[in-house]
Formats: structure tokens, C-alpha cells, sequence
């Protein structure tokens, strides 16, 4: 469903906004005819027209004297309640070798950029040609969160107590804090959209997806879920080839094996295939689960390499928003920033962030238990009396499980992300990293836990997924089609800014962890139940074929465009996907030997239930084995990436031996 | 037991051969007054001279022109069988920034040597002292390693068939080939060798190891090994000290176990401590083995740092003397060399060396299998006969087992060797790596093997590492002390040559597999049985205290000394020390809960054999489960490692970003 080869060279006409109205440049090399409105920032209707002028003066001031060294305009006026914001040549070219992105070279070969020998990389003299829509816009929405105090000062037009800013102090944080700036986000481009939308969720298109212009339009983030979406819809063709094989063309599959096992085995075999074909279902499954993994993790490589991600310098960069420490000469670098020991962040997530979350943990099982046993309770309450009192009693525990979860599930939710704050994390992905995990813990314990007390989980994952979908894409496509409709039609005629601002009405994008998750799950019952449901991956398959013009209808029509950082891979998702695999394996094992079929069938053949644990333990450690080595022997990345990553090491080696260092 | 403060700053007066014999330099800056002999080639007793001639006129010619740019020196006359190498300083310094060696630079920092920025480093005019004499050696070795046929010629003085060198040949692998070199090895220098050996196993010298001096005089090779024996043994004290408490101060350690337990416990409660006493030891020794790794990986990253090779650059140098392949412009660095695609090494590992390392394993395996099955049969035909015959026959099988064990461990090692010469690995490191994993598996399997059907591997390992201890040290002492020192003192008077060729009559050093092995074992035993035998770490303890001096005498005085490439860890043995903790956890869980008393304790409190299980195996997994969340935590370098790390790998970012490239 992939179609890399088409670039996204869609000739857009930028729609600009009043051309006088943006603030100067002052280098040479970037004035342009037209700008491009970028990023919006709007700002609360009470502000002041001497903070919005003082905004606009940092913004546009240069690096050395403390600005952002970027573009604004006021809007339609001085006083409106936005400010529109783009980029000079320079800036982008500057923050390009900051970010350590990669592009193209003279010579077609992707060389990490650097400034200095700008005029050797393609398409240097044209910004929307040299760096995709969503770089652009995040190199501006950088630009702005790196904007820092330079000395103590009073923010114009603030009242005494929130408008003081202490050096150093970040100014955007700051502003948000004092309710100045009440949202900062990045602009769609009407035409380019409509471009994409049409090459990605139209009818005409059902095999493939635009990664290149997804990655062009919605940045790198954005575009590694879709293509691993992709990747993981193909994936789903060989288990469900193999499910409907066993389901429709071997009915009697385990004839054999049945007969021998005689009465006992065969009393329960109604829904499903047999001893033989369970084992089928689990070695293909954890073969399958393994090479997925691996040749995923190859082809994420190469789309890094593809898109420009694959040598990020987010370590050499200046720190993320939010963290604070005391100023010093960061030791790598020899830059003056805030800096912040390792060591204490690390006794911040062992002794702090591991027991509260371990803490929080307890309290999910602890509910759990709770529900199960006062169900318990009340069921035979109910079974003794019978009273309409104790018919209405029975739906108590349930109702106050509900209650309960989604309070811990707020509070955990909080409480994780203050945690993941305070651990102080310099990097922005690492910040997502640790953040992500926390929550992924919980959700994995309150899954598991599930699945261990409601046995029917199977059918409600499955039931769950077509439900989600519903209401993800089927409900917002209505209101989007059918209720906002006239309302649009209206703004046909509207100025420019008009339209500009219309985006804000649009909801902010929640993010790609529900859609992750639903994946993680998604992949997590196909490897752990499938022995049992072997026709899970033929229902997963048609569901993710629909998904994928659903998540892309999503993300382009019902919300507000959302920032995307580059980055080099799935970060902790490609983790979670790996730590399944092997949690999977285990459960196989188990699921299928103590099933009590099996173990019937066993002990009809003499074997004990001690023996068949033994079995148990061995195939489990064999299969562990067998999939690490697998996993050790192919590469991570195919060997193109490989040499291409190596020649960069190399010649930066090089370069270091040329130049005499300035220490 | 370090003392790597002081540094080896030994004075040593240079032994020089008669300058004038030595070939000339071209390069002024190479002159220098005296040239220290550090590589003897030995040649064959019937060489030519023309051969000999044209060997030393390879060796001083330039770089450019196909030789070695080394500096040779004929020995007595032209016509003996060795030739004395050493190199000049331009030489050096090259060849110490291709390997990627990091040396001090003015400012104290060790940075990568560039040849470029030479003059800002410490010390850059006297090589005895810029580069270790192991590490002159090595790159002299190395440069005589990477001589190559410029064009299809004749070696001079050689008989037509073999004296042809095809172009792009190794002519070093041609000559040995061809008789002409019998041997290449490095020179010891008495002073420094006598120096080192006062600080190393002298009777004053018992806490610590001069692990600098070592270092520099052997090589990191060397180094690493003596430090993690160092390292190993200051970990034993813990183990040690706990053995010591459960065994004399808590003889009753598990009373309250033990009264309930009732009888059944105490009968076999005669050879160590009780129930309770095993957990303990069980957990800790988990603990124990996870921490020693981690802080081991710790201390491995700081020496190495030390010792400048934490940023080697094997894989952009040539490729090692026995590589082979088409010839080609190698992608990463653009230089003409051999090539041989990844995929195929991948291919003849994965395809043929894997399947057939297996079926020689299986082979071992059905020795093992069919000695004990002879074993009881000849037992039986004994006690049912019990004639003279059945009891010479009792014999038999272990007999046909020694030898069949011999000959298929012969069979192995000769296999493994060729297979990997056949795998073809570009980078030494790789070939070794590979190499010691095949024998590493074999002589696993053996032991493990040895411990399932023998079952007093305890004492048999304890007992073993003893008398190796005597055999590797004792003898060899009480030859080298008592038989050939009236030999020895004959020599004093001799010339400097003869003192130099004497050095050939010592046996070549048989490398650290051996120890490595048994230090392995040692680990392996202490972390799998320790639970069962709680004073093995105090035995191992005290062997380990004498086994330091015993190696260290033996690398010092019984064997010509050893080329020494220089590397950053211990390579595969690290891995091999991790596999096995991870190994351990399992094998102390599954003996712990299996073990008869354990059982029938466990059976006396009516537990059934079947729940026995299920809790080793949840045990199991939370160990491990632990176990990775602690080797997750700590870090593999300790933080001022990573900030140096970090910052040469910044310079070279920038250094690229300067540099505007030259494709």
C-alpha cells in the first residue's frame, strides 16, 4: 500500500498575507517577494497593543540581541488578537545544521547539512523546496520556544507581579503562564491539503499511502505511524492466510490427533481447530512476530535515511522548553545553558517516579480484585435472596469499578505527566520517552488484568476496535460533512486572516498514542491469542484497511494541524512492539499447554501435569532462544543504510583529523 | 588490588643494534640518533640473500611506492636468518591516527590523534614516549601485515612455483607460505620487562597490579584481561564474606525451617546450610552476578578511556592480512581494497558454520550420552558377573570416552578455525570475536554436559582449577628457575643480537583463552552452585590471589612476548560473562525449587509438586525481569566517560559542518 515514489512536488500557491505588513529582514540573501505564513500565535483578546508590538520586536530581532531572528505579522491590525509568524533563509538554513538534518547533496547522496557549505546542497535558494512544510514550521515553533530573557526585565503592559521576567527565564512559557499567549500552533496550507487528501483517503486510492508526502506535509512523527500502519496492514496478509486455511480448508486438521485422544478431546471441539493446528497457530505466531519486528525496524531505517532523520544532533542541540537547572558551560557543547546532573535524574526515576507509579499500580490491582470479589459477593447475595433490592445490588461493583478506574485513570495520568516533568529530562525525546512508557505501564496492567478476570477478552478487544472506529471517524465525519458544512460554505468569501483563523475553531490533534495503542493491542491479542481465534488476523486486516483512510481522514479534515518533530524512529513504540513479542512468546507457551484441552489431551496419553509444565519451561526457553537469535541475525538496518550511515562517520572523522582544533 | 597511579615512566636505556646497519630515513624529522629494535622476523636457515635483500628493501620503502615504511635492520650480516625491524616517527604517527588511537593532547584532554594537528599533542617528538612499546609494535606488525604485491612479480631467490606474487597478494602470508618466514614476534626490553615484574608479583608487591605499566608494556589486550581478573577478585569479597557467615556464624540458620520441616529436612541436612540460608545465597548470588557485570562495564569504559582506544577505527582501516574479495572501491571511505558483500559472510555463518557447529555439538553430545549407557551396562555385566575381565572392562567406556572426546575436541578446533577463515571477516576484532564464540559454545556444552551426568562437578571444578594452577605455573617456574638458568647465565656475556635471537627459543604465548576460560568457569560455578557450596567464593578468592601472580609470571617469563591489538573491552568474553548471569538466574531457580530438600519441604507443607513449579517459574521471571531493569539502570559508562565520548563525537560534528567537502 506504499507508493514512495511519487514525491510530494505539488506546486502550491502560497497565500500571503498583506506582503508590507511583515517585519524587515535585514540579511540580504533573505528578502523574498512572498512570505509564508507559518505558525499562528494567538494571544488572549484582553492583550495590550504595546505586549503584542513588544512580541513582534522580539520576535523579529536578531539572535545576538536575544530575538528569535524570525518573521511576524500583526494580523489585519495592531490590536488584533493574533500574530502570524514565518521564517527568513538564513534562520532555516541555520537551524537545519542545528537540528542535524540530512538533504540532499549536489551529488544526490543525503549528507548531514551544514551551513558553512551551503551552496553545495539542492534546492538551497528555495525553502519550500529545500525543507518540507512541517521542518519549516517546526524550526519556527523552535525558534519561539528557545526565546529566553536575556536579562531581568518587565514585559510591557503586564501588571507588576506576572510581567517581571528574571534572566534567562523562557519568555514563551512565561507568556503562556501569564495568559498572554493562549495557543501557538502551525497553519494549514488549504491546496496542499487538499492535494494530499485526495492522493491518501479518496476512492480512487485504496493500495497505497503518499509516505513521502505525508512526511513532507505532517513531518516525520506523524508520517513513521502511517507507514508502520502500513506496514503492519501487509504484515496481517500471511497470518491470515494461514488462519483461513485452518479454519475453512483443514476443518478436521487435527484428525489424527484426535482420534487417539478419543472422547475427552474431542467433547470440546466446537470453536476452533485442533491440538495440531494450535500448534501451528503458535510457532507461526512467534516466527511471525519476531521477522515483523526485525524487517520493520530495517525499512524504519531506511525511511530515515529517506526522509533526512537518520544522523539527529538532538543531543548537541540547546535543551527542551521546560527544563531547568543551574546556568553552566554544558561540557559537550561548550555552550552556556542550564544543566542538570545525570545522576540526580536518575535517583529521580529510580526512587521517586519507579515506587509512585509501582504505588499507583497497586492501587488498579487492588481495584480489581475489589470488583471481582464484591461481584462474587453480591452475586451470591442475589442467588440466596433474589430480591429486586439484590438484582439492583448486582450492578454495584461493577458501577463503582467504573468510578473508580477512570479516577485513578485521571489521577495516574496527571501524576505521570508531573512526574515526567519533574524528572527534568533535557531532551524532548526523552521527555516523550519516559512520559510514554509511564502511561504504557498502565495501560498494559490494566489490560492484563483484564484479561486474566474477564475470560470472554477476545471478542472485546475485537468488539472494541470496530466500536473506536465508529466513533473516531463514522460520528466526526458526520458533524465535519453534514453540520459544519453550511457554516464553511459561509466563509468562502472571507479575507485571507480570516481563514487563517478559522483553524482555531478546529480541536487540537490528541496525539498518536491512542492510535499506537490501539495497534500495540491489536498486535498483542493477533500474537497472543491467535492459537486460539485463528481468524483474528483476517478481521484485523479488513479493520486496518478501513483504518488507515480513517486515521488520514482524521488527521487532515477534523483537527487543527499538529507539530511534528523530526525523529529517526517510533521512540519507545518500536520498544513496546519488541517487549510484546517476547511476552507473547511466553504466553504461547502457556496459553496452549495449559490450556485444558491439551492438558486433557495429555493426560489421556499418560503424560503428568507435572511433565507437561517441564515441556512447558523447555519450548518457552527454546523459543526465547530461537528468537533472540533470530532477532540477532538480521540486521537492523539493511546494508545501504548501513554504509551510507558509516560513510558520514567516516568522513566526519576525517574532517576532525584535517582540522586543527581552536582549543 | 590497582595501583594505576603511578605511571610507567620507567627509564629505560635503549638497547641498540650498531646504528649504521639500520636502513636510512628519507624524512627529516624521522632521524633520530637511536633505532630500537621491537619486531624480530625470523627466517628460514636456507634463505637466499637476494631474498633477504629484497625483504628489507620492501620493508624501508616508502608507502607510495608499495612498501612498508619501516625501518630494517640485516642482524649480524646479510646473510642471517632474521631481520630486526623498527619505524620511523612519520610512520608512527600515521599509523596511531588510522587505528583511531586517542593520545593527550596539550590541554590534558585525550582527543584522536590526527597527524594533521600533530604538534599539539603531548610528547609527539619522542615516540617511546607518545606511544606505548606495545603499541609500536602492533603498528609495526601491522604495517608489515598490510605489505601487498603492487603488480604480478617474482620474489627474488625463489624456485619459480611459489616464488610468484600475484598483484594485490599479501606478501608477509606469501613468505610464510613459502618457508621464507618462519616467524614474527616482539622483542622484549629486559629493563622494562625486570622493572614491570619488581611492581608486578615481587614478594612487596601484594594489593595491587600495575595495570598502566602492564599496559603500556603488553598491550590493552593484555591489560584488560589482568584488570578484570583484578576487578573479579576484589567482587569475591562480598560472596565471601556472606559464605563465611552461613557457614560459621549461622550453623542453624534455617532452624525455624527446619523444626517444621520436621524430619525429612534433617536427615539430609549434614553438607551445608538449610533451606532458608540457600535462598538468601540464591538472591544475592543474582544480585551479586548483575551488579559485578554492570560495574564491570563501567570500569572497562574508564580504563579504556585511559588507555586512549575507546574510539577505535578499525572498521575504516584496511582489512585484516587473511581478508579476501574482488577488488574494489570500499563505499565507506573510498579506498581500493578487497570487498566482500555482508550478506554473503551473513549467509556462510548462518547457513554453513551454524548447522555445522550444531552437528558437532550433537556429536559430543551422543559421546556423552552413549558413555554413560555404556557405563551402566558394563556396571551391571560387572556386578552380575564380576569376573577380572568385567572388571578391567568397567574401564572401557570412560577410556573410548577420553579418547573420542579428545579426538572430536581436536576435530573441533580445527573445524572452528577454518570455518571462520572461510566467513572471510573483514576486521580482526570480528574474526576473533567469531572465532571464540564457536570454541566458547563447544567447550559450554561440555560442561554443561559434564554437570548434568557427572554429579560432582563441584569438587571436580575446584579440584581442576587447582591443579591447573600447578601445571601452568609451578612447572614451568621450577624449568625455567632450576633447569635453564645455568643455561641463562651462559648468555650474559653474549652479544646483543644473540640476546635478541635467544628470545625465539622461549615457547610463543598461547593467548588468554585459556584463562578467560577459566575464569568463565569460575564464574559460572560460582553464580550457579554457590546456593549449594557457600564457601566456593572463599576458596575462589584466595586461588584468584595467587592465580594473579601466578599469570602474571608466567606472560612475563615463560613465553615470548605477544603482539597485542588494541581494543576497547574485553569483546566476546564480556557477552559471554552476561549470557551467563542471565543463565545463572535461571539455573538457581530451577535448582533452588527442585532440589529434594526443597521439595520434600515443600510437600511436608502440602504443597503439590505441580505449585512448586508454577512459583520457580514465576520466581524465575521476576529475577530476570529484575535483573534487566538493573543492568537497564546503571549505566554501561560511567557519566565523565560519556561527556568525553560526547564531546569528541561533537567536535567532529562541527568539524564536519567547517569543512567544505572535497567530493
Amino acid at each position: 500500500m506504499t507508493s514512495l515514489g511519487d514525491k510530494g512536488s505539488v506546486q502550491t500557491q502560497t497565500k500571503v498575507l498583506s506582503q508590507d505588513s511583515w517585519t524587515q529582514v535585514s540579511c540580504p540573501c533573505c528578502v523574498s517577494k512572498q512570505v509564508e505564513p507559518l505558525v499562528l500565535i494567538q494571544l488572549s483578546d484582553s492583550v495590550q497593543p504595546v505586549t503584542k508590538r513588544w512580541l513582534i520586536s522580539l520576535i523579529e530581532t536578531s539572535k545576538r540581541h536575544g530575538g528569535a531572528a524570525l518573521l511576524a505579522h500583526p494580523g489585519e491590525d495592531e490590536c488584533g488578537d493574533v500574530v502570524v509568524v514565518s521564517a527568513p533563509r538564513c534562520t532555516f538554513l541555520k537551524a537545519t545544521e542545528d537540528l542535524g538534518l540530512c538533504k540532499k547533496y549536489h551529488n544526490e547522496d543525503m549528507v548531514a547539512f551544514s551551513y558553512h557549505d551551503r551552496d553545495n546542497f539542492s534546492n538551497v535558494d528555495d525553502m519550500q523546496e529545500f525543507l518540507t512544510l512541517a521542518e519549516r514550521q517546526y524550526i519556527v515553533k523552535n525558534e519561539l520556544d528557545s526565546l529566553q530573557a536575556q536579562k531581568k526585565q518587565r514585559i510591557p503592559g503586564i501588571p507588576e507581579a506576572p510581567g517581571v521576567l528574571e534572566a534567562w527565564e523562557n519568555i514563551c512559557q512565561k507568556l503562556v503562564r501569564a495568559g498572554v499567549i493562549k495557543d501557538i500552533f502551525p497553519l494549514h496550507d488549504q491546496q496542499r491539503l487538499n492535494d494530499l487528501g485526495r492522493r491518501w483517503y479518496s476512492k480512487k486510492q485504496i493500495w497505497g499511502q503518499p509516505l513521502d508526502a505525508i512526511q513532507s506535509y505532517f513531518g516525520s512523527t506523524v508520517a513513521f505511524y502511517f507507514s508502520f500502519l502500513d506496514f503492519y496492514t501487509w504484515a496481517l496478509v500471511p497470518p491470515a492466510f494461514l488462519g483461513l486455511v485452518l479454519t475453512f480448508l483443514l476443518p478436521g486438521g487435527g484428525g489424527v490427533v484426535k482420534e487417539q485422544a478419543g472422547e475427552g478431546a474431542m467433547e470440546e471441539d466446537d470453536d476452533g481447530p485442533s491440538v495440531s493446528g494450535h500448534m501451528v497457530q503458535a510457532v507461526f505466531s512467534m516466527l511471525w512476530s519476531t521477522l515483523f519486528i526485525e524487517l520493520w525496524k530495517r525499512r524504519s531505517s531506511s525511511l530515515s535515511h529517506r526522509w533526512g532523520t537518520l544522523n539527529l544532533a538532538e543531543r548537541f542541540a540547546g535543551p527542551r522548553p521546560g527544563f531547568h537547572g543551574t546556568l553552566g558551560l554544558n561540557p559537550e557543547t561548550g555552550r552556556l545553558e542550564p544543566l542538570f546532573p545525570e545522576w540526580q535524574r536518575q535517583l529521580r526515576v529510580g526512587l521517586v517516579s519507579l515506587p509512585l507509579v509501582g504505588l499507583l499500580m497497586g492501587l488498579v490491582v487492588l481495584g480489581m480484585t475489589c470488583f471481582y470479589h464484591g461481584e462474587a459477593l453480591v452475586q451470591g447475595f442475589h442467588q440466596d435472596s433474589g430480591s429486586l433490592f439484590s438484582g439492583v445490588l448486582l450492578y454495584m461493583p461493577s458501577m463503582a469499578h467504573i468510578v473508580y478506574t477512570n479516577m485513578l485513570g485521571n489521577v495516574y495520568h496527571a501524576v505521570a505527566m508531573q512526574l515526567t516533568e519533574w524528572e527534568n529530562h533535557r531532551e524532548e525525546s526523552s521527555f516523550q520517552n519516559h512520559h510514554t512508557t509511564k502511561v504504557l505501564l498502565y495501560v498494559t496492567i490494566y489490560v492484563c488484568l483484564l484479561s486474566i478476570f474477564a475470560q470472554r477478552l477476545a471478542s472485546m478487544l475485537i468488539g472494541n476496535q470496530l466500536v473506536n472506529q465508529c466513533t473516531e471517524v463514522v460520528v466526526p465525519f458526520i458533524v465535519d460533512r453534514f453540520l459544519s458544512a453550511p457554516h464553511k460554505k459561509e466563509q468562502e468569501d472571507d479575507l485571507e486572516m480570516d481563514k487563517l483563523r478559522a483553524q482555531r475553531s478546529l480541536p487540537p490533534y490528541p496525539g498518536l498514542f491512542a492510535e499506537y495503542i490501539e495497534l500495540l493491542l491489536q498486535f498483542g491479542y493477533l500474537s497472543l491469542f491467535s492459537c486460539v481465534y485463528p481468524l483474528t488476523a483476517v478481521l484485523l486486516l479488513l479493520n486496518n484497511i478501513t483504518e488507515i483512510r480513517g486515521d488520514a481522514y482524521k488527521i487532515c479534515k477534523l483537527f487543527r494541524k499538529p507539530f511534528s518533530a523530526p525523529v529517526s524512529n517510533m521512540g519507545v513504540w518500536q520498544t513496546a512492539f519488541e517487549v510484546l513479542g517476547f511476552v507473547s512468546v511466553m504466553s504461547n507457551c502457556w496459553l496452549l499447554l495449559l490450556s485444558p484441552r491439551v492438558q486433557e489431551f495429555c493426560l489421556e496419553g499418560g503424560i503428568s501435569g507435572k511433565n507437561i509444565i517441564l515441556v512447558a519451561i523447555l519450548v518457552e526457553h527454546v523459543l526465547i532462544l530461537v528468537k533472540m537469535v533470530l532477532a540477532f541475525m538480521i540486521p537492523d538496518e539493511p546494508d545501504w543504510v548501513r554504509i551510507k550511515r558509516e560513510q558520514i562517520e567516516f568522513n566526519s572523522m576525517q574532517a576532525l583529523g584535517q582540522q586543527v582544533r581552536m582549543i
